[in-house]
């Protein structure tokens, strides 16, 4: 009999591993996936049109379209259809759009509020990342949140880094994206 | 001793389905709810104040908010309140509102970034669903996420497949979402 | 051996006990954490440039920038930068910011989309609360979803009850929002 009870131990513990192996959603402090990304949004200005990956489509009393308002750019609205790539060159090989908007949301600082989403489509990911979020712009990185996901991100959650990688004026800005997901399916 | 080993299994066995009977949230790759409803927008185009559920709220330099702008409408926002029915028809009995945006952001094609909720309000369903994600608009069908619910939906999440079931010109058109979703309380 | 059994059991039980403690995400029907909070919004009128928080900064076709629009506001997009006390006084300490927009989406009674996050940054909290969901004004409270939440909220998720806690012509309102996490990590 001494002998029989360690073997059913064994069996408990085998089951234990089995059921914490099991749910296919984990829960962890280390990301269950991780994707660093960059985007390049190109502001029109009135004479880039050619190039321009972003508008501006609001704005406050007395502003235009054509340039981001003078108070930290206080409510404009831009829509945006950013290229996405694995490095920081504007010229490396598009694997998506980072497609959405941004609100410049604040009176005294520059701040914005994101709302968009990567299509991506490449030979290594097919699918779409949602994110939301405040961007307080000036802080070196910040995190916004990753709602949903389809496609091989399918369910997915988490929470992405954002740092402004370059700012050249009021015309281009690259935005380096760490995402990490803490729920994968 | 022979037959008490037995028993004890049964108890462990028990006890395991008890354990993964337990949680109210489903995790599993065929839905733990599904809908498939219909919502209609009539878009605002000057003429049609009576009948229309949308209006172009804002829009690129140069364009204006009774019609669509001419570069794949890119830059356009539109707010709406769009009804929601059963079936594919608009005089169908409404069962709640589609309440949101949606915001046309691609240059080159037909793509379109959708923010809204559903407020169900009928004898089934009472509560809201929240989606959000990119719509390429030209697919067949495409996929966003459902990030949140309220009452019926409480903090259900999931993925909703769009087609376009009509497009009439630039001034209605009809969705068709089949909600599924893999995470229920 | 009769005394050998009770030990296992005891033991089974302890690995149960340390099974159903170990998920840090905790899902039951009361919240997980609760937060009370206000948050208070000024529109600009044309008139209050100093004090207001939020603008106009879209409207639908024959409306401006400085009134909100006539038929229940509908196609008024308004961007915020709001503070939120803990209690219901404006000139309360401020604990944070509340950053987004609300749009006014319904042509024959008061009803916003709402998308934002809280900002809080305080000895109490740090981190960000994202929040997306249709208001029906006129109901006395209404809920909408908690999408996502970084550093103490990180990865969160729930449902916040608002409830209109002062409404001053079209220049101040106040929410008081609850929010009740039933995701934590």
């Amino acid at each position: 009999m001494g002998a029989k009870i360690p073997i059913l131990f064994v069996f408990i513990i085998m089951l234990f591993a089995l059921s914490s192996a099991h749910p296919s959603k984990r829960k962890q402090y280390t990301p269950c996936k991780n994707l660093v990304l960059y985007f390049h949004d190109i502001i029109y200005n009135g004479d880039n049109a050619v190039n321009a990956t972003s508008s501006i489509v609001a704005a406050p009393q007395g502003a235009n379209l054509t340039k981001l308002a003078t108070q930290f750019h206080f409510g404009n609205i831009a829509v945006f259809d950013d290229p996405i790539t694995l490095d920081n060159n504007l010229h490396s090989k598009t694997i998506g759009r980072a497609q959405g908007f941004y609100i410049y949301d604040t009176k005294n600082t520059y701040t914005s509020w994101l709302g968009f989403t990567f299509v991506l489509n490449s030979t290594y990911h097919q699918g779409t990342i949602t994110f939301a979020g405040a961007d307080p712009i000036m802080q070196k990185s910040r995190d916004i949140s990753v709602t949903g996901g389809t496609g091989d991100f399918f369910m997915h959650r988490g929470i992405a880094t954002i740092m402004t990688d370059a700012f050249e004026g009021e015309v281009y800005f690259r935005l380096r994206v760490d995402i990490k997901f803490f729920e994968c399916w």
